[in-house]
């Protein structure tokens, strides 16, 4: 088993990768005999791996009840975390119950948000099972909501007490989900290590067939590179986190404008980071070459490296003004520098980023 | 002007006590000019304040949106918080935003909530014109929402960067929410200050009567004690802030029962104190002298130290065992053993509490 550990003072937390983990009762460690926990789950995950949990669960004495709900990105809303709540309260969850989150981004953080709130505040596990929940979203604490008017804009910095990767789950993930996940894979050797974009150009058709020591070595290697990074800036405040948002102003737009769950989430950050490459390039901070190599790594893995044919550039803009980096009505972005390196860029020119998304219309 | 310092190291926060403080720039520091503000009042409070906060802050360069809500406890609810959130949005509030909470706890609980949420959290400050906010919910970052099976079950540990305590907001407070701020006030001297208590008792008729040499000092000396406890105990961990919950436990059953808004917090609050000090009585801990000098400071101060008439003594117990401070479903309270202090006892025994609450039934 490989284990990581996110740094964070009395907040740091574990993070546990290897197949077959979920029948291991150390892996619950601290959950004691006796204590309260509720698995949130969505039906399709529930039936594949609720059951072993719950078992393990029970043979540790711990008491478990379970939530089943609806799947997709559009049930992150307010409305949902309140289904959460009123299971909670009618099975009279102490504030120490621990809330387990079985699933992917969207049951992660539609559970990290209610363990953040239920009580104010009470533990909570993270289980990812998609590729893009394992590598991202289960690490680091960022909770979140979606509103009809932005994704994401409702949320806490809440972090679990541990994230248990069981590899397995990655059999049973739908194509599209697993090429989702590998957008974020992606972003990380922009913004950060040249060498490991490198090496995914060159494992890329390995990674796509989920070979499994290529796969354990990704996920460990992302889940490295983002703990370094919240050990170091946990809220997004001194300018290191705030570069995972490579092409998140310009996928949220997308995700936003169709409606959420129409796109997945990594097929929007896809073709918003090469609207971001895009725009480096036309103010001069990204060479021609670079773009190509990073459409073309994209397009390998099946992702869009192309806007919605529904959306026109402008639509973009409405969104974009609402992101959480915007300040004072200007268009503040994540920008690749050169593979391998990412700088926040504040005040660009609003004709650049609309002729940007221009040159990544269908 | 009075100030104190609620010292949470970067998370400090003055709270200015005077009259007529709202139309003075000073006290709006740090907000500087171009920066973001939205108001969140109900429309009692905003035809009184709102005009002169804003003629002050937009005189300073700030920008100031407003939104004005529902008046009364059954309004503390999510859907109520996602209005927040759409109007925030509507007008692209940024991450620099500072909610001001204008109002009494209701309004506090709710823009606390709101700020710590959105965007993952934006500034917000307190500005209490209830006698009940302003010695008590305004001070120690408790923000809440209730659940239909639960008060204040929904919230966060989240602090103000100011708390505004304008004296002359209490002139035209209505004399039932101004006596339930005394059960707050009468609470301090029961778990903490024994001389405070008797200072209490001898004042209470000018306190009644709002005269401001007195109000100034029971305010000031209730934030006093307040900022004191949330210093060494900011989330209800070591023992300390628990306190602060006397008899919270049997008044939230009374507010959550009858239908939030019916009696006000204050109300509930005496009533449930007066069955703490019976619960306490019971088990020997409280001698009968102290619980008659805490029942009849209570009836000086026009407040209940009876239950509502169409609750039975068993109708408390469901909502007690959903309780924050509940734990495998044993009943744990403060309780005073003497004026002046207070403790936290665990597993008190079931039949005791009803014996207590059959004594305060009308």
């Amino acid at each position: 088993m490989e284990k990581l550990i996110v740094k964070l003072g009395s907040k740091s937390y574990p993070i546990s990768i290897a197949s077959g983990l979920l029948n291991s009762k150390n892996i619950y460690s601290p959950l004691k005999s006796g204590e309260y926990t509720m698995i949130v789950t969505n039906k399709d995950i529930h039936h594949l791996y609720a059951k072993i949990i719950k078992s393990t669960l029970i043979q540790m004495g711990v008491k478990v009840d379970e939530i089943i709900l609806p799947n997709g990105e559009q049930y992150k809303t307010l409305d949902v975390v309140n289904i959460i709540f009123t299971a909670l309260l009618r099975k009279n969850h102490p504030r120490s119950t621990t809330l387990i989150a079985l699933g992917g981004g969207v049951i992660g953080d539609l559970t990290g948000f209610a363990a953040s709130c239920y009580k104010r505040g009470v533990r909570f596990i993270q289980i990812p099972t998609s590729l893009l929940s394992q590598i991202d979203s289960s690490i680091g604490g960022k909770t979140a909501l979606n509103h009809p008017l932005g994704k994401n804009m409702i949320g806490t910095f809440y972090q679990p007490i541990s994230v248990i990767i069981d590899l397995n789950s990655l059999k049973t993930l739908p194509s599209r989900q697993f090429f989702s996940g590998i957008a974020e894979i992606i972003k990380y050797g922009i913004i950060l290590d040249y060498n490991f974009f490198c090496w995914i150009e060159k494992n890329i058709n390995y990674i796509l067939h989920c070979d499994e020591k290529i796969i354990t070595y990704c996920i460990r290697h992302c889940c490295e590179l983002k703990a370094k990074i919240i050990a170091k800036d946990e809220k997004e405040t001194n300018g290191e986190r705030i570069l995972l948002n490579l092409g998140h102003t310009f996928g949220h737009a997308i995700e936003t404008e169709l409606g959420y769950g129409f796109w997945l989430h990594g097929e929007a950050v896809s073709a918003g980071i090469v609207m971001a490459a895009k725009t480096a390039e036309l103010i001069g901070l990204l060479n021609f070459n670079d773009t190509e190599r990073i459409v073309n790594l994209f397009k390998k893995a099946h992702l869009p490296t192309k806007g919605p044919a529904k959306m026109h550039a402008k639509d973009y803009l409405a969104h974009m003004i609402r992101d959480k980096k915007t300040e004072k009505n200007k268009f503040n972005l994540v920008l690749p520098s050169s593979i391998g390196k990412a700088g926040f860029y504040t005040d660009i020119n609003k004709k650049i980023v609309l002729q940007a998304i221009n040159q990544c219309l269908l």
